[in-house]
């Protein structure tokens, strides 16, 4: 029941059963196969989306058509709810890269909700504060962490932090969508691979590595990053 | 008098006299010199800061001491508000990088004044969202533009958008402090400049730079951009 979906994000903690029934009555759930563009930059931002299964991608195109991805969306998390406050247009593009079930929600009734349960409008600052976060982090990497460090980071991110001995990690996504993830061309990652895999150990196949221990990896990339490891930071997966 | 000074300030916006007396009362205003830390990251988050005078950088280091720089706050700015939500932590530092004079507030009554007022809630909600789009533009152009193009950017935020004819832009602090803002060694920084003037014919003297015309500039640095000239983003110093 989508009442009780809803019950479980930290964003909905605070609010009453009379506002969450309402609010899944206007749900809608729908499967949407790979390459389905679910919104389009500028469009008008009515709906925001909740991930149940698959990965959407969420990103922006120049002019020339070169993409820049913004964020890869992993199953039980949320989208677009942000654009309430952005113009009502969504801010980016969003687009189905693996096949994807979605609830969608009206962002009217979130915001009329906000305007009038000042803990609902503070669950959604403290979950804005928490993407503001992640985004610092994101921008402090690129500046301080080369190619090799990055990807090792995206690995940690993947792995139990406090794992002994030998761990296996499977890339969630295709290789090139992983590069671009993480702001890189395609020759680029291969090479930072390649680089990991002396300085670390590591060993890869296909989309399957294999690490002998994390805290190898965790010392060579996390020496370009102002947390130490285990870090809190790497706790992206949670839901929103 | 403080309480016109927040009055100014969309964040106080929707905010009434009682509250912003109270503020006002509880205001500290101080003189900083140049290199003078405001808070280290990791202290307790007591205060946020307006910057009436001066510069102010916000930056992480890491173990080794080297530093990311999150932003560079201009005159007129409201930092270290968003660290009401963030485990009370202040995530960077402060660092005066030019003579300053700033206001600080205490976080404890932006906090329950906002668990109060609704209309607070959102503004701070808005203003949220307006930083998240600042960053989330900036990933993008880390991404997508190549260094050159992405001083260009910072200049072409330095100047009146729609003037016609030449343009003349000072440079608001040191190339250094410029280089690491954008997140780039000094000498990537020089070879960009170098790239810049052959490109649009701009001249360079010191921290003053010339254009014979804004547009050749915007064209070469905004191919590289999901936005177009003149952009919304670009206008980045306004009041928070």
């Amino acid at each position: 029941m989508i009442k009780n979906t809803l019950k479980t994000y930290p964003l909905f903690s605070e609010c009453d059963d009379n506002f969450l029934e309402s609010l899944s009555r206007q749900a809608n759930v729908f499967d949407a196969p790979k390459n389905k563009v679910i919104f389009l930059s500028q469009e008008d931002a009515n709906n925001f989306y909740i991930l149940q299964k698959g990965w959407v991608k969420l990103f922006r195109e120049t002019l020339e058509g070169t993409q820049a991805i913004i964020d890869v969306i992993p199953q039980g998390h949320m989208f677009g709810e942000s654009c309430l406050f952005e113009d009502d247009k969504y801010p980016f593009s969003a687009e189905v890269i693996e096949s994807a079930t979605l609830i969608s929600l009206p962002i009217s009734a979130l915001k009329s909700e906000i305007e009038q349960n000042p803990k609902l409008a503070i669950s959604m600052l403290s979950s804005m504060a928490r993407y503001r976060k992640q985004q610092d982090k994101e921008l402090e990497h690129r500046t301080l962490q080369n190619t090799p460090q990055r990807i090792g980071c995206f690995l940690l991110r993947l792995v139990d932090q406090n794992a002994k001995g030998p761990v296996t990690i499977h890339l969630p996504y295709d290789k090139t969508l992983v590069a671009m993830r993480l702001g890189m061309q395609p020759e680029t990652f291969s090479r930072g691979i390649s680089t990991l895999k002396k300085a670390t150990g590591m060993q890869v196949k296909g989309s399957t590595i294999q690490l002998d221990d994390v805290s190898n990896l965790a010392e060579y990339s996390c020496s370009a990053c102002s947390s130490e490891f285990p870090c809190k930071s790497l706790k992206t997966t949670q839901n929103f």
